[in-house]
């Protein structure tokens, strides 16, 4: 999956216009001809598979940060812990309006366990943010060791609405590829493992899905009027996604393009990188750093004195 | 559900001792002679339902701090805002080791939507959170506006373990009643509505699933060799339990106690607490706060235009 909907690496402008968004690259023939009931199904099976790659990644910043870990103790976790540090994973997700952020979130981070999750949605920066650097507000927000850290939006915002909308002179946003780049790599360095993924839906799509914002009262309250400005200036924001996507796709922290005009392909698609993702990690459960004979002994020891006093 | 769980409201001492922690209260005929299967089944549907609500909650959040909102906006809105702020809900999970909240969250938060959650586990104090107030920490983790915040462990600590293990003298400790009611009061005015659960655990119990821990290496991690001493410290536990929970059973912050023996009963009793929660609440989808036809007839032309561009 990794290899088919990552953006070619090499010095070539992205086409995102030869993408299309109700393609399914890699679906199955297992699919059949009912192929939505089947990733449905299958965002499940692999919801669950996501969950015990999570607890792992938990355990292991657990078992690293524990008081009772030795230092130089001979424990597994030496495996899938980058320079001793328990690694975290970072899926950050960028889209058009109606792309598909929330649901995927929903469907997708929804099969996982919340307890190890670390969710943050960048809306327009606040007054204290827009006195920072443009990545001060994103570093706060980084998944602690052991979490898997979802990012609905991000820093790329500021090479998209900033470079459309003008909010900043194009020396400035220009700067910011190379800013990106490397704190990406900073990152990739210091145990983050970057998953970055555009959903991919067409101007009929989100066309079709604004009218349904504004057709169900239940909705109203995704729609914003300043939607429709955004979407007229949808050839400038997909030029800029191209230009985001060729420059910042590194080995570092690839990009990848996930068509999404189907939402049940779209949940699958992501699903499936971020099950390739925590594969690559080959994380297992950590050793104990205790004496595992010695606490059942003392367990034992415990509940009798209890037992004998009565409790 | 909440008259039948919450702890007796009056002067009189909270007898622990007297609630059976493999009881099922509430637990309707209709569950039959499976009621684990029920149960399970139930907590499934109510998943739903609160996911439902949970959007609610977070569409009213997001529609009162909208930009479009005009401050005197005839909306729905106002039904559920507190002193026009959009509410929240904190559910503050308190359990012995091995009592379940790990587990609670992952049932029941896991059956809502992530985006919608704000899960804060409290540890031990570092030395900066050592430095405030012991209040401090835990105002800085209260959930944002339209957001479900869970609570793993919370200020309550700071009458348990730091009454138990004398980490602060007896002064100190007596008086943070006080302050933790005049706080959850505050909290109460301001738009927080509060669900205090204390999942209600045996001593046998805990002794079957921490012999579990140290049993199964892939529940290693979970296991600590200060559990035991705290294990050996039961009954002090159990009547620190018993004061916090009559000092600060409150009509703006009732606790509520959940049997927790039994998994299956514990995830369906928390979530039908919370369902019951967020009906008092009784929320609703905000009106829009912009002119639906206009906008209709805006993304038609808008559409209209890039077609005729060609796009």
């Amino acid at each position: 999956m990794r290899e088919l909907l990552r953006v070619t690496p090499g010095a070539g402008p992205v086409d995102l216009a030869g993408v299309d968004p109700r393609s399914t690259p890699g679906l199955p023939s297992v699919a059949g001809s009912r192929p939505k009931e089947w990733a449905r199904k299958q965002v499940g099976l692999l919801g669950a598979e996501l969950g015990r790659q999570q607890e792992m990644l938990y355990a292991s910043a657990k078992a690293a940060t524990g008081a009772q870990a030795p230092a130089s103790a001979p424990s597994q976790a030496g495996a899938y812990l980058a320079g001793g540090r328990p690694r975290r994973v970072l899926l950050v997700l960028q889209a058009m309006d109606c792309g598909g952020k929330d649901g995927t979130i929903k469907r997708v981070a929804g099969a996982m366990n919340p307890l190890g999750l670390h969710i943050r949605s960048f809306g327009p920066p606040t007054e204290e943010e827009l006195r920072h650097d443009f990545l001060w507000r994103i570093r706060r927000a980084l998944p602690p060791p052991g979490y898997v850290g979802i990012f609905n939006r991000s820093h790329y915002e500021d090479v998209l609405i900033g470079r459309v909308e003008s909010l900043v002179d194009e020396a400035t946003w220009r700067g910011r590829y190379d800013a990106m780049n490397a704190f990406e790599r900073e990152l990739a360095d210091n145990s983050v493992t970057l998953l970055k993924v555009m959903l991919h839906i067409s101007y009929a799509e989100q066309g079709e899905r604004l009218a349904e914002r504004l057709t169900d009262p239940t909705k109203h309250w995704k729609y914003n009027p300043s939607d429709l400005d955004t979407r007229a200036r949808w050839d400038d924001y997909q030029a800029a996604y191209a230009e985001a996507l060729r420059r910042c796709d590194t080995d570092a922290a690839p990009w990848f393009v996930v068509p999404a005009d189907r939402k049940w392909y779209r949940d699958w698609a992501v699903a499936q990188l971020l099950r390739e993702t925590f594969d690559a990690l080959d994380l297992g459960y950590p050793a104990a750093d205790f004496d595992v004979e010695r606490e059942r002994l003392r367990l034992r020891s415990e509940s009798r004195r209890m037992k004998v006093n009565g409790g």
